[in-house]
């Protein structure tokens, strides 16, 4: 509906009673006090601190619509190029607080739902976790759409909006149990339901060939069933200005059209309810994490999501009437993982079936377009699909491919002739039985820029799953752009002392939004006051998590000792097997000491927290095995407190935040080269923690900005996992000594019924070690020693960690996104401008 | 949360911010925008219809809310009596219109949208209908809470929230299919989701026998599965009162406890698809009109929805603290049909094992409670559950069955000794393999107080399905309360232009409160001016159907023509089929006449609507021969336009409000005795329509008010019935000569392949007739006649029309409701006080 041809009534209706919501005390009192009354329909009466939570929300939303609703009147009025971040998973966490800080609300709303009878912190803690993402993926998406938004990019992030997120972990006997994740059962003042952007999604049916009117051949997808996208958008404000950016994700509902076969005679309640689970197709997230899960519902998941997003981007394309040359200049599209591939595929049947473009023409528009992320080297992540699943869910798309792959595979030919070996390598599909269709190798192809996640990570998959793309594209086309993470929610919300403390001595908040100023703190590295702030700190952050502790699992924590952490998904490549090995280590070390020997020793807290996937036997082995240990150590009175184990459950977004804070030493102790980057381990030391890590992912960067006086770092190194692999399963290398009596002690029924640990105890002698734990362990061990040694140091250990802090500028998502924006990307912020609501 | 307990600053805010939202125009349109800019989220550039309804539906909800509170507020004051009406139908239609009228809103929210650039009239027909019930009884329900909110009583309806509401209905080559209504799919302004109003809901498990602290021996429900009751409320505003009253829905919700067995390694996202079809017992409504379907899933549906009612009107009436022998004197529950009959055995098992109270004291109170509303006397609607299955699913409530029937049949034996075959023919168990549940019976035991629903029906269950129970309990237990509609939606909404010239004519709206005033219209029956606008508005509501017919069916007929309609229910008994085959007889009547003899001949158009339960093939087939005679007669150029044939789809309460005050003449033509009351007739008298009927229902006493001149009755009386089919089943009685000439042509083929409707035509003659159309078919073709006759004198026509109305005061649903509360439900009016809100 034009504006312009609206009467001028109707104009000045909207003049008078469409006024910005102010921000101050009152104007939120009186919101409050009418969401409370209508939104939600209750009465001073039957206020709870959920109501509470939901009026404060419904608030703050009102004001982020504003700003939502005059960022894209500025995109659509410039109009200049903007980013879609495809990403399967968005772990947004929390957001009222996010908001509050980010929109500079906190003081004026804390003041007002205080006069209201209750305190911020209990209605920050009613809001349930927005978990649509497994781990370092979906968390990494959530950083970078912060950063967009406040760096000012014109920047869209379109993912799913499953029913059920990650699920919930509950903890029955020490074994982990998994419970669907509710968070939609009530109210979510943090989406915006957009009934009227619904997107028809097509599947199966079959492909016809005809010919145009001007002659040319053309394809046409007909027939299959039909699903409809309904999007729900979320807004992401950023820090300290005015644009509010979206991610838009998709909502699988039914199309009224049916299999009408469905509904026989007495079978209606029986259809409608196969008809429902049918449409559902966005109900659950896949629950695994670096592992590819196979099934044709993830593929049609995969899709629906790919198609609803491109159909929204290519509209908006068309709405500016350029010609489609300028696609690539008006839009850059990232695929966060191999999960959106099919992106390039929709983009190219979109230019050729639909919009009647020769292939050439537009096959230069989609490569040009699009830019692929790979997250991981390991073999059991990368995702590949069954060529007959393909061809039935999506008969065209399949056709592209071949054909993609032919003329891929020719200019490979052209270009070095005569290696049937390398088309082979090269090929996007595999030859075997069935065939299978590679999607990083069809990400590839169909990009411009191909990026890792940490230098090292960049590094190796040019030289191992990729080795063969450089042959024929040489070097240019695969770059590193290190990970980040935000300051605003990482620092700043989760670790509020610490942010006021660093303000103070900065005298500005200009460190939120250039974390490089944090360099500042090093000349107050000497200065009492500062340093005795700082130790404050970390000791309330200690107590703040000692009670999250108790409440969570009843155990009880000294915060004078030393928190040492391991928080991220349980997997074998990231050893936690090892960390608990190293428990048992320090146990049974502990209980042949004398008590005065033990009155030397520096306690310790082994924090665990992390979600195995449900179908990851090993990796639940391991949280029981924890668990097992925690069961005994905590009970065995003769260490005297030198040691507890615990293993908090359900870790997410809200339960890192007060973990994070909260560390002094934290474990990232992957065997080399399996973690592509890590994020945790920024968030950590930006926090003024100390690593415990390989030399593997963004910890070899961090070392390099923090110094190796404050890390430590142990193992093999990645070169050398080759070598070592291959002498665990050819030669019969023993196992460490150190290990041995680990096991021996497991063994022996120190911690239960070691039946239930043999396939876990197997992984190390008949599974040959893959992650090798024997090789690194009695460097582990080492460095552990280490790690006390320095401890009882307080005064090193608090220098260290202000360096630590101080020296993580790099890390900050604002840094990759201008390196994304400058070098792959192209694209410029476009500063909002406010106007008024007509 | 006490107020006496909040601070000063705290209440002087709610004082401050929390005032009324004012009813002038100005204040809707500021709502206005506000709803579209926060809650649709939407900006002055993207609002459509639809997104104008949702924005006008939100400022309603807030007037409504505000009233919604008051109600209670008052209610809980006064503490008087309040009724509770369990329906499992609330067959409401759209509340938009109605909510304006009633508050009285609909003139400045109407100039109010205009100047927003929108017509009301759109904006009303973007609503969807809230479908929740089959047709009658549903609709009924809706009725009585519109009276029940207008006259100020304390009232609540408790039923479910059904995700899915009776099926849309469409059609392919004539005949139904059946789709999913998803008509929670948006956004739904008209309902108040409580959070914090949640009931666990038990299942299956076991039971347990104890002795008490005081010796007593008591049961304990235990084990089992357990799921959440979340409570939605639809408030329900009164016409011309502040009072608004609550219809209690109820959805099922998971709640958090597995079946652990059911989440195995890999089977995770099975498993939350298995859960979350097995939490969704309240997902569909089962489509069946008066017919009984045995599925466990029903069952649960009826237990699931009494359970968390009682819950919820136990818990309110131990706020008041009075002692349980006052539960009668504070709470009326009325079972509308046996759905609710669980009622009684779980109000017992309340008293008896929770509450601690012995059996008979226990029983003398639910005795006193309820009382029961009788809709039917055909044997396939009767509801009987099989004892094992009740059993399984709720084994406490089964003991409590065999015990209220042993001490029942103990009391029957000892008034009437020694007669075995009374007490199998009263026992509420029927003794078959397997042993059944007979709901009516245990409803009848249960109540002090057993009504039908219209004179002859009352009479009739005394002498029929509950002739036994008279021997008993005498005659006085059972009476009769005829049904009545409320002249709000059904002729002030539905029919605008006749209320106008109503109000006009008697000089004020006060007929809208009471219908008997309408009396006043016989004294301008001659009055040209106001026959002139009598007829004028008739002419105008046919106009307005017709567009309707010809956009939803394509069909064109001309207003002039006298429209004859039959909407309802396709069920066999009330005979759609004699209907269809007295058209084909006027057809082949016309076809012969000579183009001078059909100049004389009043144009008919023969109008059908209605839904057939998906398994119900007989009356499926009906709508399939209904359309097919369609399709030959609109087609059919030579009978020139004297005759169309229009099967509406997807007959519903809106479509309703369309087609009732168009008509001129409706037909209500069951077998005599087979419909209980039927509440159209009566909506289509008020509008001023003449009905063609058999003597049966309600008709017969429409016909005592109205008069016999003004009503066409025909066909044999209920008590004639039972010879007749006699007859049929063991005599051959030859097919009425007509009646068979009809069925000859249908067998010619000329309604297309004769074999389709074998079915049909054989349950005229081997199916031996159970309807009596060959028996009535004779009557009804004379009566037609004379309705022909009758209609050519226009003026005499307008007479018997402006008379119809003026005699219908009886049949408002302020009159049964004014019976039901003081005769069986003994409460009070109680008007809201209004006050400030806190």
């Amino acid at each position: 509906k034009e504006i312009a041809k609206l009467p001028k009534e109707t104009l000045a209706l909207w003049e008078k009673y469409g006024a910005d919501e102010s921000d101050d005390k009152e104007s939120f009192q009186k919101s409050f006090i009418r969401h409370v009354t209508t939104t939600l329909a209750r009465s001073i009466y039957n206020i709870d601190n959920f109501s509470a939570y939901q009026a404060t929300a419904h608030s703050v939303r009102d004001r982020l619509i504003n700003r939502w609703n005059e960022t894209q009147q500025t995109h659509t009025e410039v109009d200049s190029k903007r980013v879609y971040y495809l990403s399967l998973e968005f772990l947004l966490g929390r957001s009222l607080d996010n908001a509050l800080l980010n929109l500079g609300l906190k003081d004026n709303y804390g003041g007002g739902i205080k006069e209201l009878g209750f305190t911020m912190e209990d209605v920050l803690d009613q809001e349930v976790d927005a978990a649509l993402g497994n781990g370092g993926l979906g968390r990494l998406a959530a950083c970078y759409m912060d950063s967009l938004a406040t760096m000012d990019y014109p920047a869209w992030g379109y993912g799913l909006r499953y029913t059920y997120g990650i699920f919930q972990q509950r903890l029955k006997d020490g074994y982990q149990i998994e419970f669907p994740d509710y968070w939609l059962n009530f109210d979510n003042p943090w989406e915006l339901p957009r009934l009227d952007v619904v997107v028809d999604v097509q599947f199966c049916g079959s492909v016809n060939r005809y010919t145009d009117e001007e002659g040319h051949k053309r394809y046409v997808w007909e027939g299959g069933d039909t699903l409809q996208a309904i999007a729900y958008d979320v807004p992401i404000p950023g820090y300290g200005t005015k644009n509010c950016i979206n991610i838009r994700l998709w909502s699988s509902k039914p199309k009224r059209q049916f299999d009408l076969t469905r509904f026989n005679e007495g079978q209606y309640e029986q259809a409608v309810y196969e008809q429902m689970q049918a449409e559902n197709i966005t109900a659950v997230l896949y629950p695994n994490d670096n592992h590819m899960v196979g099934k044709e519902l993830r593929l049609k998941q995969q899709y629906f999501w790919v198609a609803a997003s491109l159909f929204d981007i290519v509209r908006r394309f068309k709405k500016s009437e350029k010609p489609w040359s300028d696609f690539p200049l008006q839009v850059a599209i990232q695929l966060n993982d191999t999960h959106p591939t099919l992106a390039i595929v929709e983009l190219q049947r979109i230019l050729v079936d639909l919009e009647g473009i020769g292939w050439d023409e537009a096959w230069a528009i989609v490569t040009q377009t699009f830019a692929f992320t790979n997250h991981t080297i390991l073999p059991e992540a990368m995702e590949r699909w069954p060529v007959p699943m393909i061809q039935y869910l999506l008969p065209r798309h399949m056709q592209i491919i071949f054909d993609i792959n032919l003329f891929f595979l020719q200019k490979v030919e052209k270009a070095i002739p005569n290696n049937r070996d390398l088309l082979a390598k090269l090929s996007i599909i595999e030859e075997s039985t069935p065939q299978f269709v590679r999607m990083a190798h069809l990400a590839i192809v169909g990009s411009h820029r191909v990026n890792g996640v940490a230098a090292l990570h960049s590094e190796l998959i040019k030289k191992t799953i990729f080795k063969d793309f450089i042959q024929f594209y040489g070097e240019s086309k695969f770059e590193n752009k290190t990970n980040g993470i935000t300051p605003r929610r990482w620092l700043h919300q989760a670790n509020p002392k610490l942010s006021e403390l660093i303000t103070e001595t900065l005298g500005s908040k200009n460190w939120l939004k250039n974390l490089d100023l944090l360099k500042g703190l090093k000349s107050y590295v000497d200065n009492k006051d500062f340093r005795k702030r700082w130790v404050a700190a970390k000791l309330s952050n200690k107590v703040r998590l000692a009670d999250y502790i108790q409440k969570a699992t009843g155990i009880v924590v000294n915060s004078n000792a030393l928190f040492d952490v391991q928080v991220k998904r349980i997997h074998e490549y990231k050893r936690q097997f090892m960390n608990i090995l190293g428990v048992i280590h320090r146990y049974n070390t502990l209980k042949k000491m004398t008590s005065e020997e033990r009155a030397c020793v520096v306690h310790r807290v082994v924090i665990f927290g992390g979600k195995a996937a449900p179908g990851y036997y090993i990796a639940k082995l391991v949280i029981k095995l924890i668990n097992s240990v925690a069961d005994v150590v905590n009970n065995d009175n003769s260490i005297e407190d030198s040691l507890k184990v615990v293993f908090i459950p359900d870790y997410n977004v809200s339960v890192a935040e007060i973990i994070i804070p909260a560390s002094d030493i934290s474990q990232h102790i992957s065997t080399a080269g399996t973690e592509a980057s890590g994020t945790s381990n920024m968030k950590f030391v930006l926090n003024g923690g100390l690593i415990l890590g390989t030399v593997d992912g963004a910890n070899i960067e961090i070392c390099e900005e923090i110094g190796d006086d404050n890390i430590f770092m142990f193992g093999n190194l990645a070169h050398q996992v080759d070598d070592l692999r291959h002498a665990h399963r050819y030669r019969n290398v023993p196992v460490d000594p150190s290990l041995q009596a680990v096991i021996n002690d497991i063994e022996s029924g120190q911690f239960g019924d070691s039946r239930i640990f043999a396939p876990l105890i197997n992984t190390l002698t008949h599974g040959k070690d893959y992650y090798l734990i024997s090789d690194d362990f009695q460097s582990y061990l080492d460095t552990q020693k280490l790690v006390d040694e320095s401890y009882k140091d307080q005064e090193g250990w608090t220098t260290k960690s202000i360096m630590c802090s101080a020296h993580m500028g790099k890390f900050s998502s604002d840094r990759a996104i201008q390196e994304y924006a400058d070098q792959i990307w192209e694209i410029k912020p476009v500063p909002v401008m406010t106007k008024k609501h007509i």
